[in-house]
């Protein structure tokens, strides 16, 4: 049996295994700053967007649960590392080593923390649900609304192109049309100011 | 009347603005990493683990509550800075020059939004209720748990003492009796390694 001394020696060394989270680079640069953001700094912007933005889900979402997936759902590059929405080659690869990542990373928590974090973090990825849509569609927003404040920064390090963009991107209008209808014309007209190819 | 473009419009004004709390820098490392952590990817952390630790609040909370508390709690720092727990001199300007931020900051946002985020961020501060003092909890024994693992690098690097750190933090007592009860011992054994003053 679980003893429990045993249930919060193994959550604080899940915690403390978090700090690696800001370590993981992402190809995104903070509005205003020169350094490239990391995966916990965008996973707090991330969770903390569906909460301000939530009236514009449609469906309307169960938002507590949406922000416990944004919360989750980077952990795994801890030892996946980031992948570039862009990079069709290493997309391959990246079912796999994150499913392992996860296994591994909640597979560190009490058994029944570890179904409840696993679960969670699958909402994310199957997107099988309306708060799992939502969950992705802002996490899908947030760095082209950086880019967008940022002369197309990481779409211009990494000559993306429009075509690209919307069609990745597509899935916000499912979970979101409002935030799609916003978003879409603005990048048309990013494309014709160059910052996309 | 406010028209919907004009709330989608504010909310994403305020979304970009965030981007700020990446520059905010506080006095503990991650552990392993040489640089210091900043406000936004504590605030993730803290935010998870609230939702990790939830089981250890009493009285219970209601721990989607905490985590929004904490996912805004520090974003008074974007025009106020980091304070130090530590330094008493700078404890005493730093109400007012947080009140005058969440004025400006809330402020960029929708009526109705403005006074939930607003009262989320006093709710924090004002410790009234069982999510308030959680979350307060949460705040107070993430950077003492990094310094355990961290050979007490924050507390060497600003000579702090073990009095000073048990009156601090005692608050943790009233809000997670068992997560105090974990680290008091750990606290005097870190001075007796020479960690703490």
């Amino acid at each position: 049996m679980t003893q429990p001394t045993d249930v919060l020696a193994s959550q604080l060394a899940f915690l403390l295994e978090l700090d690696k989270l800001k370590a993981i680079q992402r190809r995104t640069r903070p509005v205003g700053m020169s350094r490239y953001e990391n995966s916990a700094e965008h996973s707090w912007h991330v969770a903390l967007m569906a909460m301000l933005l939530a009236e514009h889900a449609e469906p309307p979402v169960a938002i507590d649960r949406v922000v416990k997936i944004l919360l989750l759902h980077d952990i795994v590059e801890i030892d996946a590392d980031d992948t570039f929405l862009y990079d069709e080659a290493a997309a391959v690869a990246k079912a796999g080593k994150e499913q392992a990542a996860a296994e591994r990373l909640f597979g560190m928590l009490p058994a029944a923390q570890c179904d409840e974090f696993m679960a969670l973090w699958r909402e994310y990825e199957d997107r099988q649900t309306p708060e799992g849509r939502f969950a992705y569609a802002c996490d899908r927003l947030l760095p082209m609304l950086q880019n967008l404040a940022n002369q197309g920064q990481s779409w211009q390090e990494n000559t993306v192109r429009l075509e690209q963009v919307l069609r990745k991107n597509l899935p916000i209008n499912d979970a979101a049309p409002a935030l799609w209808q916003y978003v879409r014309p603005r990048l048309e007209a990013a494309q014709q100011a160059g910052w996309l190819g």
